[in-house]
């Protein structure tokens, strides 16, 4: 814990109180000078100025009230004392209370003291926790909500305590009327917000339930800075500043908590931190914990952020008092200036919470210049994905790969549990198949920027059943299927039931050229009418290691020397468990496997396929290749924009919480070059995938084909290179397993080869923009 | 002329032909052995089978008719014969006709022999001459006019072709009629287009007018390759293949040496060939000066695109017919199994015509995406637009070159008279002042385009009165000028009547922090109410070189300890004839002064100015130059847009004309990786400039402040980089005076730098970014 000086307005006499501690501690009469004193001040806590005392080879803590004329019920640390002396009772964690004296003679105020606690503190400004393991992360702060529950299980009643509040039904009440006369007090140069919110929040307190009618012991102020851990292990030695406690409903301290995930890192809040890797848990996981450990049903958003929205508030109007008083010239801290901007900025954060308490999202600044009439559906669903993915996606990646087995085998066996029940809740709120414009009713345009939402999470296309390759699939079977081949493949797939591959590299020819393509399916000797066979090989046959993996949709040649070069391919339909369907093995990228989905190597030996599974006909492959591929780019690239607008925000977060020689890495100039080069470059590749959608929309795929290439070129090129940055700034740790750069790299990468490789797409896009200057004829 | 074996079912007795030689030319009688004989077929010429003869040391050409069944009235060599007699008599340049033989037993047809003219003959695959330097190409091609206007401007009747045509007067009914009939005949795979044309110009016919009642020798197949220059001077020897020759309306031809326009390299056109710079007229000088030297009134584009839609309706029919002979084995050419195709694309370009006569353009396929629903009101304004660009634009930028003078200081002292002439052709259609939205109508994202489409010529801007820094200036002056200021500099200025320049960077200090600035607008002491005295320097002031600019917007520091930093500037108007404002000297750019426009350093010494010149008021300089800039950088990206399209072009047009290691420029796989990789950027860049655009009209320039940064940086680096790859596939040419690549580049690249380098907007766009992830208190 940070020590000073003692600030001059806050001395004392040291002498008095040494011979105070000899008369109290030791019954000696002394004149206080017959042993050496150490007195220090903490720089931490604004409000009740606190001392670090070293006397007779003992640590204390002395708390006092600050000199000056102060706020009328503020600043009472008998208060304080009698709780900590019940709560030490009752072994709840606090520093072993040691005396208190009511005489202000002594050292100019009041005071108490108590034994000074050795261990760590996690500052504000570490509260990401820099230099532990994820693991470890997750244990402090599963530590800091289980003491908290341990605070709010603890009967206030029984443990003498019943009385610290006068009426603790009213809390919200009294707490509102306080505060609220508390800034009003303080106020300075108005702050519109703040007003607008002292007028919501009475209007706004939740209904009394079941659920939130428990009356406990608020702490008032819990966060990881006021409380002292184990020096090593994760474990609370001490919770610390009691000033604001008092009894009431306990959900306030629960939301209180999780107040860092709306501030930003300069303001001692989480920022973009990327949870998941870093294993501080997501906010929604907080509340969703808490209430199970609780007891207590899920918290409705309405509930929540009314209270997230009252600490912010009671914040604000602490951080004016600050600010009032250090006008006045009594605040305990130096840097005081900054309170009344703090201040607003915290009256700002209050409106958020209104919004987010009524369900509302904030316009996606990307769609401004655009194009601004968006459809009614379109918004709902925008807004239903948003908080989806903030409430169920984004928390439970790391559920999933932690269900996902270390054994080479089993890991393709299962799919991990969390998967099925994310796809229901999604179900459930209408997020699924909207992929599909005679499902969804969305156009190309319209999904296009909710891929980009689901692009952010690996998980979330999957949750959504918008993934590819049984997108693409489903619309080649939606498009092209006869009824029964619907009936047998594409209701499973729509209803999430079965997953599917499609077959279309093969290892032996160069793919990118799909001509040259060898697996063959020939009519079936012994019964040429009613049967195909399958002879061939694929590979990066993506979703195939899924055990739900039910179906191939496998394109081969079936030769026919009176047709063209581009009508001797086919796409048929094989069931995994035909016989002759064999997986030989999950090929690896940059030694990833993407178990359970998996990238696999397939061979088809002899496989026999009723004529009936022939989609559209013999000869036509190419055809539905290319009906498959347009809306299918669109979506792939409008993901690798959610994607790398995920590693720009870490690559932004990260440049504010480091610092090399001598300053942050925000205030290098390069650092900046290489931020705005990558929003330049983002807001480009975006603006192209959007406009080949529309084109789609407009002039349809074929139409539109050369935008859709440009974007394949694109947009895996730009992400390639805007994560490539992300990880440079990250240092070594942006290629390691605790940062999402690494894998987005390799996914990024990989998408520079599949659907064809950029050279392809190029040659392409030259070559039609040439038929305008050199048409063939 | 290209010779070749004379092909098989061309084979005549040659015996025969020297035994009728030697009677008829020799007065002998010989059994046409005696002497050796030299026989080639020229491998030009489709219709009538063409030889080249050397016999006794004499060169002749024998014409002949095809063998087999032939198309009645086609193919009539003794009418040929009888014209270039009668030509050569009149002393036009013919090749001296010899002698014609009806008798088809000599070598199987009937055939007449002429001199063999040795000369310079430019084929279609150099109609753009490019062994030649840009003078020599308009020598030749006004040399080609002139003897057409010669051919037109003899008497047929005074020359014995009186009874070429029965009715002259009915000749588009007869062609029309006959071609119609002829394709018919020929048809096989129908052409749709072929047919609409067929019913489209009986009823398009150009109304009969003392302009276009003339009637002259028509050749009806006047181009480049059938005219023999002489070996070194730009004069024609001899004009060929008078098959199609009529009598009628000789504008019908003036239309057909035109069609080439329309073609592409490789059928034989000119393509995307930057006329202005490689010295090709126009095809709209082409046009003005034929109906000049004929002494006609303009023609109508009605008209004109009628005569040019025919020509293509009569050529596509010829092509229709070979390609129909072919099959039936006779006709002359080795190559015709291509000749249904090029039909296909010749109707194609009658629909074109068919459009162009009725003023309609084609839509712009950049703005079919996400940008779609523009107004009618900018729809007929890009129209007349690119009308106007095509007609007086580009055919006048070489004029407006040709109007500096040489000489260091004359250069600066006018204004190439072309510019007022077209300044007011450009008024007179509303084509003024189209970037003021209060003028136009027109919102920022309309205006974008239109941008785009001017700035692919330097001379545009100026000419619709839309060129910085006047623009900026207006605007200026319109938002925040006085009713007195506006009267006496912004009526002008709309008017076209005076130029301004405007006073902003400084050659001592780092201008790209314009609070560097240190020019000084301080109270004249004599008389503080009423007098601002300047002193200063300014540098890259665009437009002060011009004899019309009269005014300047000067910035400068007007010091005020009591204001914040960007509070201590002021804007003033400064008239250029103040005493004490001396320009004095053009910078360079590149080595390029751009006079007389230039770019200025300029002292200011002492200049006294009325206080009623300060513009909304001292302090308030940095507030004019924000909303000065805003919509201007649109201007300058859009621009840039339309300058890498331009230079984009001629890329894609030189890669179909050369050829390297044995296949063309385009055959190279990395020759259309650049070109692919061009689009992409072009496509992107104007995507995000448009998208800003958008921004400020929905939003506000304030709001789209990053938006405007960043196309800021985007647009000249992508132009930069696309003008280099444009000169870099041009070779050494790219960087001569022979292409606009050089000085596009000069362009480009200075704004990289002016209105702020890439590197002060990259931290701006940064800085704002990091604003959302770590904002400063």
């Amino acid at each position: 814990m940070d020590t000073t000086e003692v600030r001059k307005n806050h001395q004392f006499d040291i002498d008095q109180l040494r011979v105070y501690f000899d008369k109290v501690l030791y019954n000696q009469n002394t004149n206080g000078q017959a042993h050496p004193i150490e007195v220090k001040q903490f720089s931490h806590g604004q409000s009740n100025p606190t001392f670090y005392i070293n006397y007779r080879n003992e640590e204390y803590v002395l708390r006092k009230k600050p000199p000056g004329k102060l706020l009328k019920g503020a600043h009472l640390v008998d208060r304080e004392y009698k709780i900590i002396s019940a709560l030490h009772k009752a072994n709840f964690p606090v520093a072993k209370p040691i005396l208190y004296c009511n005489d202000p003679q002594i050292i100019g105020t009041e005071f108490y003291v108590m034994s000074y606690v050795r261990g760590r503190i996690f500052r504000a400004d570490n509260i990401d926790l820099k230099g532990l393991i994820p693991d470890e992360r997750r244990e402090i702060y599963r530590e800091l909500l289980d003491v908290l529950v341990r605070l709010h299980q603890l009967d206030p009643y029984q443990i003498g305590l019943g009385d610290l509040s006068a009426n603790p039904e009213a809390y919200y009440d009294k707490q509102i009327e306080t505060w609220s006369r508390n800034y009003k007090l303080a106020e300075t140069d108005p702050i519109k917000d703040m007003n607008e919110v002292i007028e919501w929040l009475p209007n706004n307190k939740p209904v009394k339930t079941a659920n939130n009618s428990k009356i406990s012991i608020v702490h008032g102020d819990y966060r990881l800075d006021n409380v002292i851990f184990h020096p090593t292990e994760p474990r609370i030695l001490a919770v610390l500043d009691w000033e604001l406690t008092a009894l009431g409903n306990p959900i306030a301290d629960a939301a209180y908590t999780c107040m860092a995930y709306y501030s930003y890192p300069s303001i001692l809040g989480f920022g973009k931190l990327d949870f998941t890797y870093h294993g501080i848990p997501h906010e929604f996981t907080i509340r969703q914990t808490y209430c199970e450990k609780m007891g207590l049903q899920e918290i409705s958003d309405k509930d929540w952020y009314f209270y997230l929205c009252f600490s912010f508030f009671r914040l604000a109007a602490i951080s004016q008092g600050v600010f009032r008083r250090s006008q006045l010239g009594n605040a305990s801290s130096t840097n005081a200036g900054l309170y009344h901007k703090n201040a607003k900025f915290l009256a700002n954060r209050c409106k958020l919470m209104i919004k987010k308490s009524s369900g509302e999202i904030p316009p996606n600044p990307k769609l401004q210049g655009i194009f601004n009439n968006f459809s009614a559906k379109y918004k709902e669903l925008e807004r239903k994905l948003i908080i989806f993915m903030d409430k169920y996606v984004y928390p439970n990646e790391q559920t999933y790969y932690n269900q996902i087995s270390e054994d080479k085998k089993l890991r393709w066996q299962t799919v991990p549990p969390i998967l099925k029940q994310l796809q229901e809740k999604a179900r459930a709120e209408g997020l699924w198949n909207l992929f599909l414009p005679s499902v969804s009713g969305l156009t190309n345009l319209e999904y296009a920027p909710l891929c980009e939402i689901m692009g952010r999470s690996f998980l979330a296309p999957v949750v959504f059943n918008c993934s590819a390759p049984d997108t693409g699939n489903m619309e080649v079977l939606h498009l092209y299927g006869t009824k029964e081949q619907k009936k047998q493949w594409l209701e499973p797939l729509l209803n999430g039931e079965i997953r599917s591959m499609y077959g279309m590299t093969e290892p032996a020819v160069a793919s990118s050229d799909a001509t040259n393509m060898s697996l063959l399916i020939s009519r079936c000797p012994k019964d040429p009418e009613n049967f195909y066979i399958v002879n061939g090989r694929k590979w990066w046959s993506s979703g195939a290691g899924d055990p739900h993996c039910k179906v191939a949709i496998v394109m081969g040649v079936t030769p026919n020397p009176k047709k063209r070069r581009h009508e001797q391919h086919s796409q048929i339909l094989v069931p995994m468990d035909a016989p002759g369907v064999k997986i030989l093995r999950p090929l690896q990228v940059f030694g990833i496997d993407d178990a359970p989905h998996g990238h696999m190597e397939v061979d088809f030996q002899n496989v026999r396929v009723p004529a009936s599974n022939m989609i559209l006909g013999e000869g036509r492959g190419f055809e539905i290749s290319q009906g498959r591929l347009g809306p299918g780019r669109i979506h792939h690239c409008m993901r690798l924009i959610g994607l790398m607008e995920r590693c720009y925000d870490s690559m932004c977060d990260r440049v504010g919480r480091r610092s090399t020689f001598g300053k942050q890495l925000k205030d290098n100039d390069n650092v900046l070059q290489i931020i705005g080069d990558c929003r330049c470059k983002i807001d480009q590749a975006r603006l192209l995938t959007l406009n080949a959608a529309r084109m789609i929309d407009t002039v349809g795929a074929k139409n539109a084909r050369i935008e859709i290439s440009m974007i394949k070129i694109v947009a895996p090129k730009v992400a390639c290179e805007v994560i490539d940055a992300a990880i440079q700034i990250h240092g070594g740790a942006g290629v390691s397993q605790d940062h999402h750069l690494a894998q987005a790299y390799i996914n990024a990468r990989t998408l520079r080869l599949a659907d064809g490789p950029d050279e392809v797409h190029l040659m392409a896009v030259a070559k039609s923009e040439l038929q305008r200057y050199h048409p063939k004829l």
